[in-house]
């Protein structure tokens, strides 16, 4: 595997790549692995010559009073776990080689970016957007693979592609849950004891919104209020928002259609989490 | 030389170069071609294996009160401009083509973006820079050629092609000027008769501020009070904006250091023309 921690370097090697003709499945990740991204490599494996996974985790995209500086690092331990799943390439860059200034362009889907953890994480998507543009402009993967338990961003990324034809196929991979139904993430490392057992809440939220709604309930403000309610259950969980979304738009529906996203995120032992359920109504 | 009018058709052609490793310099335009895009054109096949010409009169950076419906369009005289100068390709596609739906995403450097033509033209610039990125990753050209006539332009696509790590190199080629100084514009066709003379006021009052800058004066505003006085001693001339700027960040400079960009907007017989000019102090 080919470790790669310079633009320069990576797009010398892209460049082989394109004389070659060899094909580049993309999984951006801010490392602190779990086997949610691997399935996310083992999904780009199965589309494109070779995988190419970045770690970077992008200031850009943390809000003043979130967990930039906490977010888990564990770059040797990633390091060996790509390697094991055959990566040809891991692109590690630094801060400073990523944004060598504040960065002063701005890029946004305001339609998609208004609700959901938009409404909670004023410029978080921003600083995704911006970053995985870039991303995809330094490495030019013809395949990006991004997890399904980001349902709001990889609605933003599909969007961003669409529309500024950038010349790569987004893949969404299904989300990775433990034995509970937690979804996997970075960030369940912070859960301990009663919290992580807590955690599983917001699966089970969403099961009861989506089995009242294939029992006949379409009104979105009422399977919204079922995600509450069982969030609410939990004393070791607080609700931050329950939001039941068309799957294209992300805007509120009062009465759900033929698909439907439930979507929840609450703190569980002061560690914000998200999860989400694509219904399709019988 | 290759007429394309779809994504498609010009991804198959630009992966063909790929595979022959053959450098593509891009001119975008919106057509109506004179001896100023020409220039480009030539300066274009200087640093690279082909030439394209993108002709794309583009809704998005047109105001609703500006001249969209009634923007030069000459599809065929351009064509045989372009076929003469040995262009490889000329992109001209349709509108739907483009934008099969309205956009959603936002583009802007507003640092940038804020003053000179953008404070009297709100969301040219966003619209600007969604069709050049658009423009770089459908065509994906190794060298992009713009003019130095639209100075902020320029600097708008520069600073996103670095912040984005866009591929392409941009490179600025000087304004060309008809005999008496008045910059080469696709506008200038509005100007008939007196007006067409009256028009060269505009490179005049630049250089009137120029002498003065060179002859000691250094205060940003005076240097903008001279280029307003020349335009203002023209009856047939209305001042919209006369700029005393960083070259770089298009902020307005109180006291002029080594460089400078003076520009001015102005209306001349109902038509809204704008020159610059980069003074190095002495």
């Amino acid at each position: 595997m080919i470790v790669a921690t310079t633009i320069r370097a990576v797009r010398a090697r892209r460049q082989e790549l394109d004389r070659l003709g060899r094909r580049v499945a993309l999984v951006p990740t801010m490392g602190a692995l779990h086997e949610g991204h691997l399935s996310l490599v083992r999904e780009a494996a199965r589309r494109a010559d070779e995988v190419w996974v970045s770690i970077f985790v992008n200031p850009t995209q943390f809000g003043p009073n979130e967990d930039f500086d906490r977010y888990p690092r564990q770059l040797e331990r990633d390091r060996e776990l790509l390697e094991a799943e055959g990566v040809a390439l891991l692109f590690a860059p630094t801060t400073k080689e990523m944004y060598p200034k504040p960065p002063s362009v701005l890029l946004d889907v305001p339609q998609l970016t208004a609700g959901l953890c938009g409404a909670h994480r004023p410029g978080h998507f921003r600083g995704v957007a911006l970053v995985v543009v870039k991303l995809f402009n330094i490495l030019r993967p013809e395949v990006a693979v991004f997890g399904a338990k980001d349902y709001q961003q990889a609605t933003v990324i599909k969007r961003l592609v669409e529309e500024l034809d950038l010349p790569v196929e987004v893949v969404v991979a299904p989300t990775v849950r433990e034995a509970d139904g937690l979804a996997m993430s970075s960030r369940n490392a912070y859960l301990h004891g009663p919290d992580r057992q807590a955690a599983a809440i917001l699966q089970a939220a969403l099961r009861a919104a989506a089995a009242a709604l294939v029992a006949g309930e379409r009104r979105g403000q009422v399977l919204e209020g079922i995600v509450a309610a069982h969030v609410a259950s939990e004393p070791a969980a607080r609700l931050q928002y329950a939001a039941a979304v068309h799957p294209d738009t992300l805007e509120p529906l009062e009465t759900v259609g033929d698909r439907v996203v439930l979507a929840v995120a609450a703190f569980v032992g002061g560690v914000r989490l998200i999860d989400n359920l694509v219904v399709e109504v019988p």
